[in-house]
């Protein structure tokens, strides 16, 4: 690349504090950066990092003023503007071209919308239904009747099976799957019977699925993930759970069997919520939580069993005071057994007085 | 659908409260159900939806036997009963065509059972034997030596390595790896070695293994699951486990090398066992427990590191005593001040009338 | 098998307490081990199995020197000795031949090193180089302009994505994910935006990752896995980690985005990572910690939140003895209280006297 920092602040909307003539012929993180670089601050952790980059233009937010050596580019959100100029600079992203790969295995009775590309060895059953433009990776699996929306990038290797319903722009990564059997029996005199699980699953729209993922089939009626919302990496999404729109679901989170996850919600990583409770809208789910009962909306838990955070914090510190306590209470034992003392040397003057 | 309760009735040998020739339309959740609608009660937290549910008819156990609205069909085991009902009435299950696919490659000396199901891009390597109506699924790698029993279902993009024995009856979800090496290395002058796991898997009947599931091969001998244990997804299983019969293993949890797991175990989720300790039969660990050391049989155990359920919970009630505590020595830290205090006024007063 | 101890001390290296001449028909773990087999001992949990084992011979450090019936074979590093004799005398590993399966698809400009084996239905997209005698395992993804050393073995259904770099004698278990997008969105008015994820992932040399592991592609510059790594199954590794020479990674471990791990860093199954933190060189990460702040070189943190082992075990100590603190802290108040009843006496007999 080769800007200058006026053309990048043009494209951003941005306002410039310093040389906007600068000259940009890369982007990088703002720990890595070279001269020459463009980068960005979007975590204030990082404000330290203005001082010392080797960077030649940063963006930031309105609220950073210091002077520095590098030209700042104020934008209202650093990252944002920071990922567009990354799309015109970066790599050309890896395209699909439409088709369909003469190896793909397309059953009968199915439906390809327009422009979509069928990669290598993907095999789509009989009555699937597949939107305009959509990429169906290498190897990919799509089960009987099964339906998947326009725009969306299906990885290689990720199953999909069949009677599953996926929205319009629907990023799905490696090795993922979509409707597996959920997780149930009937345990009669220590056998386990299978539960059939003929309910499906339903994905909206603007939904991205990260790599190795998988989303249980309902038992029946369906296993539901509502749109715009983001699943990271191993997240373990059992059957009949409700997700609401816009929630994030950070990487190897487990929610257990007809949990109801609300709307804009954040499920920090490893984290792990139990089956048939209600987690309200807008909350915030620690890294690590074990939730074992309703969230009501605009929470904050933390902790297992997970309680609200500045309870879990609370409870942090006062066990931080437990080795100060236990000193405490020796001695306060043995100030009592001096009084104690004391007393029974005066009762004993008492009586010698009486006497 | 379209069937009375009396036909129902019939079928999962239920006895009838209520009217019986109400017709019944559709099958679904407690909470969902609409009119027309059969459903049922198998856990007890959801009694009080008795009341409100719209349903039409509820298979219930025979301790239900409150007067509602709804017919009430009562089972020895509902869920059981709904199960056999969803079968009848559910959609047609997918069900793949006994033949091999012409795109599936299979070696030499490869022994294939009556009306095996092998499908596209399937690769069985050479000397693998599989059981009479076994469905090798879509792109599933079977590895060389390896024996599969009858009537198994192998759902698409399973990996079973070489030399692993699989028994009868069961089925494996997509993506899971079966027979991976275990993760073992000698470290000399801080370099890891790789250590040989020239031992196998052998899984035993009845087995339900998840999505995306690992079971490690065994550096020698095996790693066992008994029969009839049910896996759920994204568990790891490492070298030389043994498991054994109708244990069931939720979501995420992870057991290490070399650890023993008894008959009709539980394992909730996100729980992990550390290596080369035994879990006794008929035991019960909590969900994210962290099992540290051998658990004997039929213990219910909690927490990390993990300890008996009542010692965990009292544990739990006596952390929360904490601030009351702190409080309360505080308290007493003060009256003993004052009393200390008062004994120094008194010797005061001794010294002042012994002057 | 069919070998005397004289002739396995020879191949290890190894000093003979006991009969030279007896044979040796198998091996086998020491608890598993049966007359005839050679066993070894590595752990010393199970040192008092020397004198209960059934195996005719163990190969043991040279610390132990017990008497035992068993012949014992000292040698410095057991493990490694074992695994040498395992290597000579276990199954024949299982190999792939070299050359290209007329299945696979080898997209254009690829470049492939000498003696590569390239197996059924594996994809390599343009641009991709290869080194020589690396095997590609079946339905393998490789995508474009990644680059690949020599002697790597990939695992059948490995995804690597574009642009991806990785080093010579790496093995990859089947069902694992290189590359995929780094989980990274702009909000904006409570609308996820994808911030394009760039950046490349580069793995050293002798690097091995485990099954249905998870690593994805930097934000911009790259995610970074040292040489001699060891990563166990289902790990998630986020954007632009670094992880530091020989480092060792338990299962289900997971690393959140930009924290960088140090050399010969042991952090066991379960644990979690924050973001935007630094683990020192040769430090110990317990099973299940949630680590949440830097942690310096050669420390052994465990627990959540993480702290130094000493101070958690202390911790754990502590909390221990609150049911006993509870009860002390009761009876001091009861104390207190007779001994301000007592005060109170006293002041009433001052009073009366004085009166």
């Amino acid at each position: 690349m080769r800007m200058k920092v006026k053309e990048i602040a043009e494209i951003i909307n941005g306002k410039i504090l310093g040389d906007e003539n600068i000259i940009i012929t890369g982007v990088s993180g703002i720990k890595e950066a070279k001269e020459g670089d463009l980068t960005f601050i979007a975590n204030k952790k990082y404000k330290n990092l203005l001082y010392t980059t080797k960077a030649s233009a940063i963006i930031v937010g309105y609220d950073i003023v210091n002077s520095v050596k590098a030209t700042l580019i104020q934008v209202e959100n650093p990252s944002l503007a920071f990922a567009k100029i990354m799309s015109i600079v970066g790599p050309e992203p890896i395209t699909f071209p439409s088709g369909i790969h003469p190896t793909a295995i397309i059953g009968k009775n199915v439906s390809l919308g327009k422009d979509v590309s069928i990669q290598p060895y993907a095999i789509i059953e009989d009555h699937v239904k597949i939107g305009d433009r959509t990429v169906i990776g290498a190897c990919v699996y799509i089960g009987h009747y099964t339906e998947i929306g326009f725009d969306c990038l299906i990885y290689p290797q990720v199953v999909i099976r069949e009677r599953i319903k996926i929205g319009n722009r629907v990023i799905i990564h490696p090795g993922t799957v979509i409707g597996g059997d959920g997780f149930g029996f009937a345990t009669v005199k220590g056998v386990h019977h299978k539960i059939p699980q003929i309910g499906t699953v339903e994905i909206g729209n603007d939904v991205e699925i990260g790599s190795n993922v998988t989303i249980d089939r309902a038992r029946f009626d369906k296993t539901y993930i509502g749109n715009g919302v983001k699943i990271d990496n191993l997240v373990q999404i059992a059957h009949n759970v409700y997700i609401g729109d816009n929630t994030i679901i950070v990487a190897q989170v487990g929610i257990s069997g007809s949990t109801i996850i609300g709307k804009n919600v954040i499920i920090a990583g490893q984290a792990g919520i139990i089956g048939h409770i209600t987690v309200g809208d807008n909350s915030v789910i620690g890294g690590k939580a074990g939730v074992t009962k309703n969230v009501p909306p605009n929470s904050y838990v933390t902790g297992f069993p997970a309680r609200e955070k500045w309870e879990d914090m609370r409870f942090q510190a006062y066990t931080r005071k437990l080795p100060e306590l236990i000193e405490t209470v020796k001695s306060l034992e043995e100030r009592i057994k001096q009084l104690e003392e004391k007393i029974k040397e005066k009762d004993g003057e008492k009586v010698a007085k009486n006497d």
